[in-house]
């Protein structure tokens, strides 16, 4: 259960405001300021940080509550909401105790929206050990949120070492060139493209200190991106599902002369049938997964590489449940609204865009394998 | 959770030695005497009895784990089972309190397994009034657990009246004759065949009191029998998987000369994969219905048409989704073992056969058009 | 067999110059007047007139030979194309002998490109009678090709007459405004939008004599319309193919270390056998149907009900099969290329947006149904 | 086309004959004596022999007609009867001109029926050179027809030599021990059981002379066996419908009160429609094959390794797409004939049994994954 009160109510309506204009923007894409300064003024980016520190003291539910409704109306904004609160935890997760209260306070305080230039597949960033810090050069690519951000999160690579080295910077510091340059099919406002760093500077005190994969705990950061993207999926399906009924109910021809609205239709009914045990079992997948990460969350230090396992398993199959469920979604709606549904008015076919851009982060092959191969060894 | 201590040890046990047969008597069909009356020594045919009866004070929880460890092994066992407890509490949701405390208290006492003559789509069997009770005269069909049954739930039409009349009979009264003729191509021994009445005499105190229809609560029977046969499908499909994967471990011969063993192949492991995220979305979907199902029958005076609603929603969805997995995995499950698993000696198509032959009870495709219609009509 | 020597040459050059910008033009959408000239200058508007009219003498071979070969670069312009051809021939199959010759003959003169304000289901067009011919008010919707074209074929209702009137006007014609206002999330350059008609005159001659339903010859104007899109269709899955093809082989990373390039991965490998097999089985059921559609068109004295039922079955075989599998691969192959394959640039999602947009024209669920219910009916 | 006239006729009377006791022979299992003799008496067994040889002078246009007619009643029969013509041609493929003339005469004049012990997948079964032949000692098993046949096609390895000899020996030599052992779930008369070889002798003049890697033509042996089978998989699935169309149209039970008959529900139309595509995309497929395999049957010194791919190709691609669509026939027509069609009195579940049963022989997936990395490589 959610820890703060009418979290919904300020969900759905920052969500009934980014519908209205949801279309229009999707075709334009690029960074959608107003509807980032929307969120900013409703305090969702406090959600997450706890009362102490000047936060509204939320957990992992009223998170993905908030990003859900976001996604079902705009799945860009849910992405980069969802991202910043990713984001934002990771001092807690891979920083010292300092840290963690730092940037808790300081995201409070200044209502930070957090940005990323993290992508670990992205190897063409390097740091270089200063006097008293780093020098970052090079490129990062796939900076999801990166535009208009207040603080990014960064990892760059250390030359012999292994381990990716993580820093908090400005989004502003001199050497930054945040390109602005995601123009892609889908979560076209997302802001996920290049960022240039040029001798940026870094400070040890903005480098987080125990590093990613300090504990099972700090590992989390990778689970929790996994549990993100899933509610986004869902809420894309459930906000093309949603669409989708609204539209046959009301406009919808009858497929035959015996009929007075396509509702009456059985093979209509048929695909709605399907639509509703799909968008239901999509729903226990994920919840599942939401309970187990609440729940270490809340004892980090019982966390043990076995529940974090179990963790992963649920997380990964909601995953792998919510593409698949979610592209035939997203696909099939139009057989039951027809052909006037295609028109660029409605933009009915940014659910599917969206969705089959954001399922393409890790190889939803690749999951299922490796799930199948945890199975098989009996792991 | 479960009210009764080491159910699963009981069960697991019971489900290990149906194992060792379950291939033989699958080839045989027909009547399982010795295991029905390894059933009656268990105890478990008093399990749902509440303890002031003589029972063992189970609930829901309790009966779906029996008869889904009991299905993974032998699904025709599981059936007559899972339908004992139906037949039994019919009484209790159908008849008066005194109905209801007697057959609880007869059947602890004596023990005894009950089977149907319930069948509501086979409409050839007759009441007709006399001045004690009813004559019935006629035929049922699929009367599952009748052969080697103690007593009998059976349904028969009155003339001129539309609610059918429901009774109690022992099995052995004079004028009843089960045929045990049931021969199909799954679910072989469910003796779920056919009974002729020529007759038979029906005293009034044999007659349920509130009928089918008398209240919400009377009228769970239906979803009960949803909630059986969902563990039923599902039991199926779990124990068709666990054969599976044993076999890929220990036999299946590798596919490509730099694999060692089939577990190596990319391709197995993805089905696999997929295979575990099927069953993991349907366990899932079957325990929402259960807690659901508990809840209602916990607070039998709660019961509204709209959360009976709910449970039914819940139940369909189970059903229609524990289908469509189970007749995939049942028919793949030989591409991840190969074609020596054909041979009879394992029965490893005796799981698609069960699950076909029973998932055919009311058409998935009535549930599904029939779900989407309500979600069209946002009833 | 087509009977037009190097057809393929000019076709495939034709769609080689689409391709350069077809990724552009589907985000600007409208009217593709530079490359509907480039056809003009091709002379395939003239490919299927006889050569006694001045045609290139062309069968439907060799029209759909330049249709898929154009869909597979550009399935807009396909579209038109493949339209101009249908509204072409129409005086030839619903007109009188003279009218066939008469539009042959001044197509071939002047080049026509041929529009249409044809669709059956828009009943807003009315047409009433005067001493010379009639006169057209209303609106048409779905009028592919009307921008830019240079002669409208037009249905329209007469009061009291079961029949629709067709008839053939210069686009230009007095009291025609072509809107110009198909915007629509694919096939954004077929300019399949409105046509308002205000007192617009139409001559006697201009009116075709036979009519849609006068013989089973007139009659498969329907059929040959089922034949264009089929070809359009698996045009569009051919091209997203190629394009998958080209971009695994030279730009998806490989998805384990132990692999050079993305072409050894099993799973992909499995991805693409399952495609081959799909668009080998949709052109064997396109290619039925095609050869069935020409016999009958060279014989049109030989058109039975019988063999014109069996063309339909064989062309609605094709569009069913042909939408089915083109859903599946437009939308699959992105998990064969990767998230890098969402850029903009590419515009890869075209495909599915094209095919998605065109195969909801007549419910392919209807088409299914219908089939079955004759296949049941033993029709 | 076929070459012999009449051979439908022949063919479709035996499946009449086998059809009304093919139910209960796949209940026996074991050989079909009786309707082995059947197939003896027709003469065709002889149907594949030139004319000069005392043979019907058929083509594979004729064995496939034949072997698809039987398999849509008795899938077991038309297996042996397919494998008789492969083996029937193996000394025509791999042996000398003398011994192609020798055992085509020599099948004419005694009417042989062929068996086999070739599995190349088994190699347990040795040969040692001896002064006048072969001495073979091992095992063999998946030996379809080997029960009841008059000559046997053997493989068997040779110490130090890659390729295996290949021989041919009367069923009842010495020393062979037919075991009749198969017990399988599917193809249950096709007595594809063990053979035990206790040094039995083999003279020179029987070991094919050319072998199984001698040319191109003599490698057909491996296209031609997936042509038969394919016929088999395709007639099963064609039994499997037929079957369920008579028995829709004659016993299923309406499903809502509003028709009088199933085969009004909109849902089971859809569904033979379903079937009807399927059906038909799967004749194409395995149609194109047979052309190919015909053509360079009928002209062997052209066979290139090139038009054997294709070949090759088409052949696969009928193995996937008949194996794939045949599966899903098999379950699903249940769905459209209902609960009672359970009845082991129709035998209705053969049909998958039988197909899922013969579909494993190499596994589908390395079919796809190889047509696959052919389609990436560009081979």
């Amino acid at each position: 259960m959610g820890a703060v009160a009418h979290i919904d109510d300020i969900a759905e309506k920052l969500a009934e405001q980014f519908k209205q204009t949801a279309v229009e923007r999707d075709k334009i894409g690029g960074n959608a300021k107003k509807e980032r300064d929307l969120i900013r003024e409703s305090g969702l980016l406090k959600l997450l940080i706890p009362t102490e520190y000047g936060g509204l003291g939320g957990n992992w539910h009223d998170v993905f509550q908030v990003v859900r409704a976001i996604a079902r109306a705009d799945s860009s904004l849910a992405h980069v909401l969802g991202y910043h609160f990713i984001n934002l935890v990771t001092p807690h997760l891979c920083g010292s105790q300092e840290q963690k209260e730092f940037y808790y306070r300081e995201t409070a305080k200044h209502n930070y929206f957090w940005g990323n230039a993290f992508n670990p597949v992205a190897i063409q960033l390097k740091a270089e050990k200063t006097t008293t810090g780093y020098l970052l050069n090079g490129v990062k690519t796939f900076c999801s949120g990166s535009v208009d951000s207040d603080v990014l999160l960064v990892s760059a690579l250390v030359e012999g070492q292994d381990e990716p080295l993580l820093v908090v910077i400005p989004s502003k510091r001199i050497g930054v060139d945040v390109k602005g340059d995601w123009d892609n099919m889908g979560q076209r406002q997302t802001d996920s493209g290049t960022i240039l760093f040029d001798h940026v500077v870094v400070h040890d005190e903005e480098v987080l200190q125990q590093g990613f994969y300090a504990s099972e705990f700090s590992q989390l950061r990778l689970n929790i991106a996994t549990f993100i993207l899933n509610h986004v999926y869902l809420g894309i399906s459930e906000g093309a599902l949603q669409s989708a009924l609204t539209y046959t109910r009301e406009q919808t021809r009858p497929r035959a002369i015996t009929q007075t609205s396509a509702i009456e239709d059985p093979i209509i009914q048929h695909h709605y049938g399907q639509f509703y045990v799909q968008i239901e079992a999509a729903n226990l997948v994920v919840k599942k997964a939401d309970k187990i990460l609440q729940e270490l969350w809340d004892q980090p230090e019982k966390i043990t590489p076995e529940n974090r396992s179990n963790l992963d398993d649920a997380l990964q199959t909601a995953k792998i449940f919510t593409t698949q469920i979610g592209l035939e979604i997203t696909s099939k709606i139009f057989e039951v609204m027809g052909s006037r549904a295609t028109s660029s008015h409605y933009g009915f076919d940014r659910y599917w865009r969206n969705l089959r851009t954001m399922t393409l982060h890790v190889p939803v092959d690749t999951s299922i394998q490796s799930l199948g191969r945890k199975f098989l060894l009996g792991e």
